[in-house]
């Protein structure tokens, strides 16, 4: 960490500040310029508080010279961590293929999806049992009733499953999921973060609307400092001034990512784009810059989806997009698992 | 709620729609034009997921008509609402000035800043006992010390206090508490909004860091659907791409927020800019604006505080503000409480 | 165009609003609701100024039922326009790779670098004479010495030119330049833009850094206007809050403008991320969202550009994307040229 | 200047570093760490391309210590500039009311509104004749035309009065005009900012809709670099998420501003939200957040302006607006010049 000292500081508090950096167990390299003076703090920074340094008078301005994170950093950990379920795995060459709807409706409907989007390729099924709305009189989701018939979906195709928490207070109720998503709406939640760093499953990280990747990285961090190391982040689209889509695919977090971290990164186009007719293009962009797998919202009928349905595209659509999507991963060097 | 329905449309795919619309118990209104056939529904739209109705083939665009939320909506309740506690009150003429530290320190630091908040004219003590932090490793808060200590300073100075939940489960250590505040990452934790619909206690509801004023609205509505009705909305600053300021005060929240809602806005100068030598002129511009009431951090030190001190006023800079911002009051007709 | 007039409307205003419609030689169909009245307007809407009548007191809202752009728009154009110059073509399943220096630095620079990117696979060579610098002491461009210098290793090459303007006074000296190109910051220079509708020459629009998609389409429709419909449009990153990246690149955007428009799409991956590993993975992913083209910086020596140097890629990395390229392309039925 | 230097930097490739800076005739100071080593450029840095030092690969990042403007910077200059034109001045305790229609329409029509805003209190009449437009279609001004009839209020009423340019190429229209405006559009037109600093008139210099303040004051720097140092820079909103006001008013803007530069700063409150209704409460909070002056919309009959009608105000609620500004002046230590 390097601080630069305004050139009017006062010797004293210079010297406080020295003091007070020493105290932290850190070691102080000091290198006086003719309008200002630079301070490298030596050692684990990562506890100083970046905001206390810049409140000082005496301080212009404050660089990290090291990541905030540890666990999740790639330079301490240079092979790709994998992480999945049943036979589905992102990460080390394995691309995951998650699919299906927003939310379980029906035993029906989630029993036939999940046998469409089986043979159409994907490894993994998912489906929304607690709905995050922006409208208290909006659907919901049907809860504990609808994990129960997610379950069945599994015990039918054998497809493992993934599911939204939106509380602590649920996590009881998850055993048979084998996946846990964090949606955008949670991934700075922090209590709940925490409570997941404690238990065994993977968890979904998915970035939210507004977070800086550094900031999804440092949610990742907060589940595995509990303990929990595996984590799939998934970029899902931001929100900028463009109203053209429903959030802007921010394409380049995939790389970016990938560079910083170990963990398995993956591309939700449904919900970046919120337009059916993108998830294709975007699902093999998503492949094309890197990513470790997809989470695509298919439903047989889009056009009566309880929730979110204009982004849903239908079981056929997968199977032809499937076939792209492989061509696209032999450049990238990775195979769907 | 408007339909506009396609010109390709197929009139089969038409009577569809009408049916299903009229099964929610809605009357329709068919306008046919040249390019486009317009459908009104009339009724109470609210459970209408607008989502759906954009997914049909058929359907070009769907305009709301009427706004989604009806509890916080000021034409169903034209009368300000005036929240508080003690004599310290937001709305109807009555300015909440509401200053103190980010976080609880110690007994000493809380006590001794919640005298001098008090001695400038402040009416209600804030204070950070859970703080959500985007680093695992950074100081998260004395937690139920906090409180304990927070408390303490209450029964000191005779101010009611406010202070930041962060999971429901911290919900029985708050009943001290004067007024509840949730956060701006926890804005759309609905599961959290829901159990504060169930309390009896004032809320004070910051804004998201992305989320719309509409939003924000809609979580006003998600608290006001259980039942409570006391919440204070707060401006606390967007993320934009200005990096000059930790966020982008969005200063014309606060009259456009107060000609569609009857609850009480009030403005947080501190957060928004993360400078403290821009809060003075940020508060005068708000009260200016037609804001209820601020928050604002006060620190005896801010270069030591230990979290967000470059945000931090000293107390005797909030004792000068308060003299000019009484001045500025008497322009939108509302006085300190 | 669709009008909803307030439940509260007098009905003489309303009978004005109707006349002064009329009198723009629009048709008006009125359908009477229970909170609002729907007018809808038909004929020729592109002249009617959507802002006098949101003005008035008697509308709520007005909503635009067919896109404000006529000539950029597919609905009335449904084959793809192709744009080039030699060669090298834009569209109609012709994929254009441009590459080149950011600036034009020397001959020895521009003809060894134009010989290394034709000969790595590029069609189009791109080199920037006049630079528009966010500083007034930053280099500006070898300006008119730059063009010469461009045009010759174009003779050189054979390979057809792209260089940027930023006043109608240089476009005399564009005469043996194949396409001009209007960078971000112009992108809305209305008075160059009407100019350049006036000339006979290709023009590559990149998109303005906060700029909609349909702002883009509106810019193409002021050159189209003017009698000139050979434009490419470029996507190269919008302005958001992620500091993890020079701009967000919009991958969207090609999609999206691909239904709505008859001209092509090209993607600049370099400035989108100002990162050079970055431009790879980028380049794949917009060819697989389906863009007709990209532009990419490439030079000899990242390390010592005279400009924009950490968003170059050298030409031995172009040879290796061109590669990877071509077989992303058979998949969305395209093929250089 | 502060240059990170990465830790496995090879000796040789530092050296040569170290040579070419020395190159730029500056000094280099070297700080040796653990993990880093830090290089101080000691010197007039703002030559220096910040992009060509993060290019290298030996480079982790480059840290600005001093600003790159000079001319605007209030370092160098402490005291307040004054600009303005007639007796209607900004900056130094001067309060510049600027108010007028967004289009000049008719010669009784910008007679009577000047008569009217001269009466409410405004000291500078603005009025547009060429307008930027996002659509071709849409009306353009009256051009040459609408500055004749501007100069005609201005002779009748004695106001002087403010226009935009929108092309070099009419600058010898604008010989009767007192201060000419650069739109936001404009504020990257770096030819028009060029020839505007060979020119003799104040420029009243509008921020880009998503330009940073810093590239704001890049863009005077542009025009004082010419030797025109007479700028009022104007604060108008910025493009964000938020769809509820058409932009997003930066308030904070004014006191970073105010700090930085002894330029004067103005806000336009009309064009930041686009609701006439918001105006007031706007104007009142700019003049508290300390700006020194308004550039306000005002028209006659706003539901029949030719174009921004929803953002003007009346001449009656202008001067209702005043009253109140005058007694928010006295807290800040301005009057209306």
């Amino acid at each position: 960490m390097i601080i630069i000292i305004r050139a009017d500081a006062q010797a004293e508090k210079r010297a406080e500040l020295t003091d007070w950096v020493r105290g932290l167990g850190l070691d102080v390299h000091l290198s006086e310029g003719a309008d200002t003076t630079v301070m490298g703090l030596v050692g684990d920074t990562s506890r100083v508080d970046i905001d206390i340094l810049k409140a000082l008078d005496i301080v212009k301005d404050v660089l990290r010279v090291s990541e905030p994170y540890k666990k999740a950093n790639r330079k301490f950990h240079p092979a790709d961590s994998v992480v999945g379920a049943g036979g589905c795995l992102a990460g080390g060459g394995k691309f995951a293929l998650i699919a299906g709807p927003c939310s379980v409706e029906s035993e029906a409907q989630i029993v036939s999806v999940a046998k469409k989007v089986k043979a159409a390729g994907a490894g993994l099924l998912r489906g929304g049992a607690y709905k995050p709305r922006s409208s208290p009189y909006a659907f919901q989701g049907l809860k504990e009733e609808g994990l129960r018939l997610l379950l069945l979906a599994k015990k039918e195709t054998g497809l493992p499953v993934v599911s939204e928490i939106t509380a602590v207070t649920q996590l009881p109720l998850f055993g048979g999921v084998d996946i846990i998503q964090v949606g955008a709406r949670n991934m700075q939640n922090f209590e709940l973060l925490k409570e997941l760093g404690r238990t065994d499953k993977p968890i979904l990280l998915k970035r939210g609307l507004s977070s800086t990747l550094e900031e999804l990285l440092m949610s990742a961090e907060y589940i595995m400092a509990g303990g929990n190391e595996r984590i799939i982040l998934c970029e899902r689209g931001i929100r900028t001034f463009e109203p053209a889509t429903r959030n802007t695919l921010d394409i380049s977090a995939v790389p970016w990512l990938k560079e910083r971290t170990h963990l398995p990164v993956i591309v939700d186009p449904s919900h970046a784009s919120g337009i059916s007719r993108l998830v294709p293009p975007l699902s093999l962009a998503a492949a094309a810059a890197g990513a470790d797998g997809l989470i695509i919202e298919v439903h047989e009928d889009p056009a009566r989806a309880l929730c979110d349905g204009p982004q849903c595209i239908k079981p056929d659509e997968l199977l032809e997009l499937v076939a792209k999507l492989d061509t696209v991963l032999t450049l990238t060097g990775k195979a769907r698992a």
